[in-house]
């Protein structure tokens, strides 16, 4: 299966920022990817104070027009992530969508761990502020894949990654708004690390440059195999389209070689 | 606190082992190191149909002689992993003791998960033929550190880390010998991955070189910083002392600006 990674800059309005990524997924789709991530925030990546107005249910505005986009290319199209509306007007998730190719909404995953952290001099953010977490482990079925979910954050939560690859996903996805201070300390380590413990691809698509909220976010795209290699990365500053082929039998025989999913103990640390 | 990591070769008997291990000891004590870390299968690093013979029992030749040490220089002595064993006369533990400035055993670890590979051209092993696994977590505490314990393999399995670092672990010790084939892919990134996800000390102590059963080992023993830094390193080839100052409040400090431990979602995915 042909995959794509989009790195982007969603530092406009919603409208704007959707149209720029249905441009970058048509390039995308133009070099034959069958799957395609977007980054986290894709619709907007601004100050908080924004957020109501930026928001949407889903079914939505941005999700139409991504089911449409998903139907025309015939791709499964990830959207990275939208500030969808919740029962509370002041707050809302950090949620992923996932269209089939006939535009149907196959899977939604709401951001488990959110953004709330202080580092004097570098980056100061509590997203839980303005988000509310998510409660469920997502994992779906691609044709040729099984496919886990996740979001920035999260990946500093190496529980996430091994409970979905138990539940038997090889494809790991990280939509993903890195400030350029943690991404440069942080970045590759985790996404590497992640594929090498699971033995599973990690698609990891950023946001790069200064944000609305005047933040710079640290690019640096990156697909990892299953050994943990970075077969593609896009630099820190820039759009960038990756396409890399992603074969499940990479994930099986790794996994056959070094079998850590078997050789867990759940006996001594739980499932 | 001063602590040391060493790389050797364990690839003559277990009395040269030791008796090397103890030279490098005392050069880590010279140098003013009060906590020292030796590398897995200190004792000896050779083929499995030899460990009967360089097998112990603890106490034993091997611990009276660390014990000895310890309290002659004043100094916390991890010895890395022996060949300990166990009421099957074919089969042992690899086990990790640690000795106080006193000369007392104050922690045993057997280590968890073994290493069964087959990594065709590469390397292929059954640690579990030979060795017995063990069944207990293991955390210790120094004067001014809380200590985790995991030996080479347990690298590949974030959820031990995880539960020492809940458990109150700042520093995590990983003696090993990695071979130059899956060190090389995997073994900086899966440190540096503990330490940041976890934010503690990682060290590494490695063995080096072509061991008794002709298996190159990786080297690069390393200490890494609670951000996930490397602060000292040593060469793929050839014996080494590192010594670093590790303080529990770079530890702490660094808790409070991503709080990871205390973002955990155990309703979730279990504590």
């Amino acid at each position: 299966m042909q995959i794509a990674v989009i790195q982007m800059n969603s530092g406009g309005t919603r409208e704007q920022n959707v149209t720029r990524a249905l441009a970058l997924v048509d390039q995308a789709a133009d070099r034959g990817a069958q799957f395609i991530l977007l980054p986290e925030y894709m619709t907007f990546l601004g100050p908080y104070s924004e957020f109501a107005e930026m928001s949407e249910s889903v079914p939505g505005p941005t999700t139409e027009r991504l089911a449409a986009k998903a139907c025309q290319r015939g791709i499964y199209l990830h959207g990275g992530s939208l500030i969808e509306e919740s029962a509370d007007p002041h707050r809302f998730y950090n949620t992923s969508v996932l269209f089939d190719p006939e535009g149907e909404l196959i899977a939604r995953y709401r951001k488990i761990h959110l953004f709330d952290v202080n580092i004097p001099g570098q980056v100061s953010d509590a997203e839980s502020k303005k988000i509310l977490a998510g409660d469920d482990i997502v994992v779906v079925d691609l044709p040729e894949l099984r496919l886990g979910m996740s979001i920035c954050f999260d990946l500093r939560f190496p529980e996430l990654y091994r409970r979905m690859a138990v539940a038997g996903a090889e494809v790991l996805v990280v939509p993903a708004a890195f400030t350029r201070a943690t991404g440069r300390a942080h970045w590759e380590i985790l996404l590497r690390a992640r594929a090498i413990e699971n033995h599973a691809y990690v698609l990891a698509a950023a946001q790069y440059g200064k944000d609305g909220a005047s933040t710079w976010r640290y690019g640096r795209s990156m697909i990892i195999d299953p050994w943990g290699t970075m077969v593609a990365a896009a630099p820190e500053v820039g759009e960038a389209v990756l396409v890399v082929e992603v074969q499940r039998e990479h994930v099986q025989r790794r996994r056959q070689q070094v079998p850590v999913l078997e050789m867990r103990r759940p006996d001594i640390y739980g499932k």
